[in-house]
């Protein structure tokens, strides 16, 4: 089941999103938490045309889990670590989203933007301390992510170090969507990302160190999730750089494409969409669902 | 003006805080933002005895700017970064925050919880790129925090390193309150932690190394500040280990004695209050305000 979430004329929701040959229908739906589903019978269905994607989750935190994919050229195989709990994680603020066919903002000199294309998990009920072979039944649903990051450039003879405290901080710099994918199994799911339509990473969540439900584990040991919470499970390898003027397309198999470009960043306060930075109206959003993979 | 923030049969709202002599009322206000200011009219006056205190904001984000203060020890004068764009910066989940008097998760072993009392900004208005000049204006009021941070005790001779990456994510770690104080200038204000009632820290903003409008300036040209955003502010030499069953009070004069105890990690999901961990009647909070510092 795919479901959107979008805004119309000022309300939000979300819906499930329907392919018929007239044109892609919406029908409107809510989470149940309690119930561990998305349920429907809350309006009549209406044609996705009419309404403005937004990103389909509404996260109290974005977790993104660095790091979590052997680099380019390392020996085949990936190597797991010692212990989950020692996989690198940080925060994104929710100003850091963007939706399906989003502007996002490129911070200038000296910052470097680089794509990374991801399979992110949106948490569908409050839990705490929640096993791997659990993990499936608080997920709300898969979706695409850009989990977009800086890097200060450098002169080449300098070390590249760490990321710097701001590199994943910037409005804009998590475009999700088109939407979430219920029921997807994300042990070994494709991940694509074009960029200008070349395709610049290929792998898959086969190749994770830490594979996703072991991530909603180790995460949810150490804080409690909440329903729209985002993960993001890491990028395979590569992460390139983008420009203003890129078009960059995630592509997951059973999901869709996320596709977002890249503008200048904008000097007002970032707000929840619709905006013309947040959203754009379903109709100009060329992705189409990919195939379900099982 | 002090202003909290209640719940009261499930109602939650904003409240002027106003001493008088057969106990403190309540009034209920809200924040304008475009008038920047905090206005009443309302609702009645009511005794605060009646209600339950709450985390007194309702961040999207909660920023750390850790590594503020010249370390104990090194010469007098602190040494100002060259750029407060280095200073280091770490985001707490929404799910760390706690309210006056509640009762904080201990995670157990192998972690160490250390206490960190600081000056916290509460946001007032959405901004981006904020000049330090004009910090105040998108201040709705100051409070009092302890940062809490959690350490993974190691062996005498091993290194302590970096922090580890869950440090700070843990649920109940960001006690606020009990209140904001509108109108303070936080350039020169002393802070002080006690634990079980003997002095731990006793430092001030006069020593930080940004200060809390170069703070608000350098963060906001990194990421929008939104309503509610929390910005703590980095904690003065002292901070050290605490046990289940510890008392911490963190007082600013100017604002009041925020209270909290330590006691053992829920096992359920947090949630906002008022529960019974995360906000206590208010009148069982013992803390009352200090003398205005100004």
């Amino acid at each position: 089941m795919l479901i959107c979430r979008y805004a119309d004329h000022g309300r939000r929701g979300y819906g499930r999103v329907v392919h018929e040959e007239n044109g892609d229908l919406l029908t409107p739906v809510r989470y149940d938490g309690r119930a561990r589903r998305w349920v429907g019978g809350i309006g009549p269905a209406r044609p996705l045309s009419e309404v403005t994607l937004l990103p389909p989750a509404e996260p109290s935190k974005i977790v993104c889990v660095a790091l979590n994919y052997a680099p380019q050229g390392s020996p085949a195989g990936p190597a797991r670590p010692a212990d989950p709990a020692s996989c690198a994680v940080v925060l994104k603020p929710p100003s850091t989203l963007a939706g399906p066919g989003a502007v996002v903002g490129h911070p200038g000199e000296p910052w470097e933007l680089r794509h990374e294309a991801e399979l992110a998990v949106v948490i569908g009920t409050a839990c705490k301390g929640v096993p791997a072979q659990r993990a499936a039944e608080v997920v709300a649903g898969y979706t695409c992510a850009d989990d977009l990051t800086a890097y200060v450039r450098r002169a080449p003879e300098e070390p590249t170090g760490h990321p710097p405290v701001w590199a994943k901080h910037f409005d804009t710099f998590t475009p999700l969507g088109p939407w979430l994918a219920t029921g997807l199994d994300p042990a070994d799911v494709p991940i694509t990302c074009r960029v200008n339509g070349e395709v610049r990473q290929d792998g898959g969540t086969r190749g994770l160190l830490t594979p996703v439900h072991e991530i909603v584990a180790v995460v949810s040991r150490h804080m409690s999730l909440l329903p729209g919470d985002v993960i993001l499970t890491g990028t395979p390898a590569g992460s390139g750089p983008l420009s203003v003027g890129d078009r960059v397309e995630v592509s997951v198999p059973g999901i869709g494409t996320l596709c977002h470009t890249v503008g200048a960043a904008s000097d007002r306060p970032w707000a929840p969409g619709p905006t013309v930075d947040d959203g754009v109206p379903a109709g100009r959003v060329t992705a189409r669902p990919a195939p379900r993979s099982a």
